[in-house]
C-alpha cells in the first residue's frame, strides 16, 4: 500500500516528501463511514483515533493510550507506532525529521483549520510546506473503496426534537448578528442534523447525514447527496426555508459566499424581477448588513479546504454557537432522554439477569449475589460465552425496546485483563471467553429516537478478591462524590474532575482518561462543548442547567482487570439552603438506572452519606424500572438493590 | 491634592490627560514602605491593594472585594470607587472613557512590564499613549513625604538559610545558561534577599531590603543605598562575589548591560591589565557566551522603566527562576519553619487562654469550653477589650518567643460583622469591642529568624447559634478535606481548590478568596509561584514536595460574622499503597499547631475520617506544644483537645 502511495507522492506536482492520512472525514467526525476509513485502509489499524504518515522510507502511525495495544497487534512490521503523549506529536516529528523545505501533502478536506494552523506554525522554522493535494491520493489507490452511501435523510419530528427549525435558525441568526457575522459555515455533522431536525444513517453509531450547511441572515443551505432526500423531506426543507444543494456544491458556494454572491434561488429570482421592475440590483445592500461582513467558521470542525476559499481577513474563527445550543437540552429532549434511559436500564438489568443465570449454569459460578469459589471448574462445556456473544445478547435486549435505532458506540465487553484496555473492542475471532473468576466490564449504549444512552457497569460472578473490592469501592466513591456535588453557576467540569479522583488518589491510584462527556439527544454519544476532565479545557465552558454529562471514573490494572462505573447525569438547579453570591447553585440528577453490584463494595470504606445515596438510588432504580420488568426480573432487581449498611 | 496634581499634569510635556498612581513600589511589592505609599497619600485609602486614576475632571480608585467597605469609608466625595470584578478594569475604562489620542502619565518605575504591555494593547484601538513621566508627579506635591529609610542590611546566616549564596548563584547561572541568557535582572525584593541571604527592615511585615540585583554568568551586582551596608556586611558581599552598587545605579547599569558593557570592578581592572599585557581586550568573547545573549526579565516583577533600557529583542520575558527555587524549602528551612510554627502555636494558645479568662471575667462569658448565655450582660465594666487591644496582647505573647522579629502582616482581629470583612484592619480609634455573643476571627502571623507564620482561628466565648456551628463545621470539613488530600505529582493547587469548597457548596455557601498561598522562610508571608485558587493560574506551577502552602477556607456572612480556619501545610511525598503511573504521589503535613474550638463543631455533620483526623491533630498539638507551655496552660490545652466523637 505504502509503495503505491509513494509512487503517487513522487508524481505529484510538487513531489511530496510526506503524505498525511488522518482518520477524520470531511467533517472532523469521531466515527466515520466505511468509505472514509482511509487511515484504516492504509495502515490496517482499526481504532477510532489515529493518524498515518508516509514518508519516502518510513510509515508511522500515531494513536493515543486507549489504543497502544491494539495498534501493536494490527500494524505490520512496515509500520512504526508513535505513542501520543510519549513520542513527539506528528507536527513536531515532521519539523524535526523531514528535510528543510520538504513538501507535506494532505487532503485539505480532512484536516481542521486548527490543526492546519498549528502545523504551519510548527513547520515555519524548517520552511516545511503544507501542500493541499487536489485529490485524495489514498482514494486513487483504493480500488475496493466502498461506494458513497445513499441512506435516506429522515425528519426528526418535533415530538422528539422539541424545538422547530424556525426557532433554531432564529436564535442562530441572533448570534450571528451579535458577532457581526453575515453567515456561518457548519461542518460538524451533529450540528447540521440538530439545526435542521433531520437524522440519517451514513455513519455507524451516530444518526447523522453527510452534509454541510451554510446559514446567512436570510437563507439556509443544506449540502447533501440529493439521492438521500425524498420528495417528502424535500418539501419539509422548503417549508422550513432550507435550500437543498448538492454536497459537492459547498465548495463553489463558499467562494460565492466570500464575495457576498451566495443567494438562494428565491432571492436570485426576486432580484431578476426587482431589476426588471426598478432597475436596481445587488444583495445585502442595507447599512446594517454592510456592518456585518464576517463569516463565522468553527476552526475545530471546519476543514482547511473550505476555509481556504474564504477571505481570511473576513473570517470570524470561533467555536460554533450550535455546540452550546445543542448541549442545552429542551424540556422535550430531557423527557425523551429520561424515557430512553429507563428503557435502556431495563435492557441492562435483563442482560445482567441473563448473564447471571448463564454464568451459573455454564461455568458453575456462584453468581451475581454470592461471592464464593466456582464449584465445577473442569466441567466440559457445550456452550461457551464470549465477550462478543454476550454483547450481542445485550444488543438483543436493547433492540426489543421501543424507539431503538442501533448502538451508540461499539460495545466494550471485556473480561479480566481486557477490561484494563480502556477502549477495548472485542472481535469475534479473537475475543476472550467469560470467566467466573474475573471481573467483567461492560460499557455500552444505544440510540433511541428519543435519546442516546451510555452506561458502564463492572461485575463479578464468582469470588472477587479484597483488592478488587477495595478498587471497586474507591471508583464507586469517586462516582458518588462527583454525582452528589453541588456547585455554583460558572463552575467548569475541569474544576469538578478531582472529586471523582480523590478516593483513588488516596491509595496512589488514578485513571488515564477524562471523567465525563456530554451526550446527544439521538445524536453523538460524545458531544461538547463541556466536559469533565483533568486537562485544562481549551474552551472554558461551564456546566449549565439542562446539559447532560457522564460520570465515569475507573481504575485499570494492566494484565489484571478494569473497573469503570458510568451514569449519565443531567445538570439542574440545586435546591440549596442558601445562595451565596446570588450566583445560583447547580447539582446533578442521575438519569441512568441499573444497580451497582453490592457484592463488590467494601462497605467499611463508605461514609454514611455514600451508603444513604446508594440505597436511595437503588430504591429509585426499582421504582423506575418496575413498569418495564416482569415479576421474576423484579425479584432479581429487588435482591440486587437490597439496602446495604456501613 | 488632585488639584495640585492636575496642575502638574497640565504643565507636563506632553500635557497629561490622566495620571495613574498604582499602590506598588519600584519592585511591585504587596507591602510597601511609608514613603512609597503614594496611592494612599493621593486618595486617603489605606488598603494594601488599589490603583488611583486622576483625569482632568475625575478621580477614581480601583480596589478588590476585600476592600470595598473600607474604601467607601475612607474615600472623600471627590473620589469614585471602582470595584474590581464588577466595574470595568482600569485599562478598559481608560480606553472607553478617555478621548482618542489622550496621553496617560505613569511613573514607569511603578508599573510592571506585564501591566504596561496589557495597557498598551488596550489603548491601541483609541490611539491612547502611555507616557513615562521622568519624575514621579506625586512625589513633587508630597511635601511631607517620609525620607528614605536607612535600615541596616543584615546577613541571614546559613543556620537559618540552609544554602550558601555560592550554591544559589551556581544554580541560577545554570538556569540562565539553559535559557541562553547572559544575565538576569532581579526586582522582587524577596528574591534579592533570598539569593544573597540578607534581610532588612525597609518594609513593614516583610524583612526585605530595598534593592535590585543583576546577575551575569560571571558577576553579581547588589543595588542598594550604601548607607545600609556595614563594613562587615560589605566584606560578606565581597567574599561571596557580590559587587555593591548604589540603588540608583541600576538604571545606568541596565543600559550598560544591554550593550554588554556591564562589568564588575574586578573584571574591569583585569581587562586593563590584560590589554596592557597582551594587547587584546573586550568582554564575553568566548563562542559560548556569544550564543547566550539574552537578558532574563520577569515581566510580573520588573518595572517598565528598567525593561525600557534593554534591547527588547534580546529580552527573555519569563517568570524568574528564583520564584520556584525559593518556594522549594531546603531541610534547614523546613526544620526552621516547623520550629517557628511550634513557638508561634504556643503563643496563640497562650493568647486563647488569656482571652478565655478575660472574656469570662470582664464580660461574664461562659468561656471557650461552655456554650451558654452570658450571665451578667449589664455589668459595669472598668476595663474593656477591643479588637486592637487583644491583638496587641497576642503580639506580646509572640514577642516573648525566641527569634521573634515582628508580625508578618497586620493582624486581622475581628468581632462579629467585622469578621465578614475579609481583610479587616482594626484601627485603635474605631475598632469594635469584644463581644461574648459574637464570633471572633483572628488571622495573624509573625516573622521569626527561622521562619514566617500565618494562622487563623475563629472562636466563640458564649453561645454560638446552630447556624454558626453548621457554617464552622462546613469550613472545617473543607479545611480537613484539602489538608488530607493525596494527589499525583504534577497536580496544581487550582485542581485541589474545590476540595475546600464542596462542603460549603452543599449548602449554597462559598467564599470569595483563594484557598492557599505559599509562605516564605523569614520572608514574605505571601509568596508564589504556586497557589491554591479557583482562578485558573497564569502560570501552571504544580505543587511540589517541600513547598509550603496555606489551607484557609472561610465563610463570610455580611453583617453577621466571618469564619476562617488556616494552617500552613508542607507538601511532602505521600506514603501511598500504590503508585499508579509511576508519577509519585504527594500529600500535606500540617505544621501549624493550635486547637480548633470543638464547641463550634456540629459533630453530626462529620464523617468518621474527619473525626479521626481532628482527634489525632489535637493529640499531636498537645505533644508538640507541651515543651513550650506551663502546667496550667497544658491543662487548658488538654481540655481544648479532648477527643470528640461523631
Amino acid at each position: 500500500m505504502a509503495a503505491a502511495l509513494r509512487a503517487l507522492m513522487l508524481s505529484h506536482s510538487p513531489p511530496l516528501d510526506a503524505l498525511v492520512v488522518p482518520s477524520e472525514d470531511y467533517h472532523q467526525s469521531e466515527y466515520v463511514s466505511a468509505r472514509d476509513k482511509r487511515r484504516e485502509f492504509v495502515s490496517g489499524f482499526t481504532g477510532s483515533a489515529g493518524l498515518a504518515l508516509i514518508t519516502g522510507n518510513e510509515a508511522l502511525l500515531w494513536t493515543d493510550g486507549r489504543y497502544f495495544l491494539q495498534a501493536e497487534q494490527q500494524l505490520t512490521n512496515e509500520w512504526k507506532l508513535m505513542r501520543s503523549g510519549e513520542d513527539p506529536a506528528v507536527d513536531v516529528w515532521m519539523a524535526d525529521n523531514l528535510p528543510t523545505d520538504a513538501a507535506i501533502g494532505i487532503d485539505p478536506w480532512c484536516i481542521s483549520v486548527d490543526s492546519a494552523h498549528k502545523w504551519e506554525r510548527a513547520f515555519a522554522k524548517k520552511q516545511l510546506k503544507l501542500i493541499q493535494t487536489t485529490t485524495n491520493l489514498v482514494d486513487e489507490v483504493w480500488a475496493s473503496r466502498p461506494p458513497p452511501e445513499a441512506n435516506p435523510v429522515v425528519v426528526h419530528p418535533i415530538k422528539f426534537s422539541g424545538c422547530s427549525v424556525e426557532d433554531k435558525l432564529k436564535q442562530l441568526r441572533e448570534e450571528l448578528l451579535q458577532e457581526k457575522a453575515r453567515a456561518i459555515v457548519l461542518s460538524a455533522l451533529d450540528e447540521v442534523a440538530w439545526l435542521f431536525n433531520v437524522r440519517g444513517s451514513d455513519v455507524s453509531y451516530s444518526p447523522v447525514v453527510h452534509a454541510f450547511a451554510i446559514v446567512t441572515s436570510t437563507a439556509a443551505f443544506f449540502y447533501v447527496d440529493k439521492r438521500k432526500v425524498s420528495s417528502e423531506v424535500g418539501s419539509y426543507m422548503e417549508k422550513n426555508g432550507i435550500e437543498l444543494r448538492d454536497y459537492s456544491e459547498v465548495s463553489s458556494d463558499a467562494v460565492l459566499l466570500a464575495s457576498d454572491q451566495l443567494m438562494s434561488a428565491k432571492t436570485a429570482e426576486e432580484m431578476v424581477n426587482d431589476a426588471t421592475e426598478t432597475g436596481s440590483g445587488g444583495i445585502n445592500n442595507s447599512a446594517e448588513e454592510k456592518n456585518n461582513d464576517l463569516i463565522w467558521v468553527d476552526p475545530g470542525t471546519c476543514c482547511f479546504a473550505l476555509y481556504s476559499k474564504l477571505n481570511q481577513e473576513k473570517v470570524f474563527l470561533q467555536s460554533s454557537p450550535l455546540a452550546l445550543a445543542k448541549s442545552l437540552k429542551n424540556p422535550v429532549e430531557i423527557q425523551g432522554l429520561k424515557n430512553a434511559h429507563i428503557r435502556d436500564g431495563a435492557a441492562v438489568v435483563q442482560y445482567l439477569i441473563w448473564l447471571d443465570k448463564q454464568m451459573q449454569e455454564i461455568y458453575g459460578a456462584s453468581g451475581y449475589f454470592i461471592g464464593s469459589e466456582v464449584n465445577d471448574k473442569d466441567q466440559l462445556r457445550i456452550t461457551k460465552l464470549t465477550e462478543v456473544s454476550v454483547s450481542d445478547k445485550l444488543e438483543e435486549f436493547r433492540a426489543s425496546k421501543e424507539h431503538f435505532r442501533g448502538l451508540s458506540f461499539p460495545t466494550i465487553s471485556s473480561v479480566g485483563p481486557n477490561g484494563a484496555i480502556i477502549h477495548y473492542n472485542p472481535e469475534p475471532e479473537t475475543c476472550a471467553e467469560l470467566d467466573p473468576n474475573q471481573m467483567y466490564l461492560c460499557d455500552s449504549g444505544a440510540q433511541y429516537l428519543d435519546g442516546t444512552t451510555d452506561i458502564t457497569r463492572t461485575v463479578h460472578f464468582g469470588k472477587p478478591t479484597s483488592h478488587e473490592k477495595a478498587c471497586y469501592t474507591a471508583v464507586l466513591k469517586g462516582h458518588i462524590g462527583l454525582g452528589n456535588a453541588r456547585f455554583p453557576s460558572g463552575t467548569t467540569g475541569h474544576v469538578l474532575d478531582v472529586l471523582a479522583r480523590v478516593p483513588l488518589w488516596k491509595y496512589g491510584l488514578d485513571y488515564r482518561h477524562g471523567t465525563g462527556h456530554g451526550v446527544g439527544s439521538y445524536l453523538n454519544v460524545h458531544e461538547g462543548p463541556h466536559q469533565i476532565s483533568f486537562r485544562p479545557p481549551a474552551r472554558n465552558v461551564p456546566l449549565q442547567s439542562s446539559m447532560t454529562v457522564t460520570d465515569e471514573p475507573g481504575y485499570y490494572e494492566d494484565g489484571n482487570f478494569g473497573i469503570r462505573l458510568e451514569n449519565v447525569l443531567l445538570v439542574k438547579e440545586a435546591d440549596t439552603t442558601f445562595n451565596f453570591g446570588d450566583r445560583g447553585y447547580l447539582s446533578f440528577e442521575h438519569i441512568t438506572w441499573a444497580p451497582y453490584q453490592t457484592k463488590l463494595i467494601d462497605t467499611s470504606l463508605l461514609v454514611p452519606e455514600e451508603v444513604e445515596w446508594l440505597n436511595s438510588y437503588h430504591i429509585r432504580c426499582r421504582e423506575t424500572l418496575a413498569p418495564h420488568l416482569n415479576t421474576s426480573e423484579m425479584k432479581w432487581l429487588e435482591k440486587a438493590t437490597e439496602p446495604i449498611s456501613a
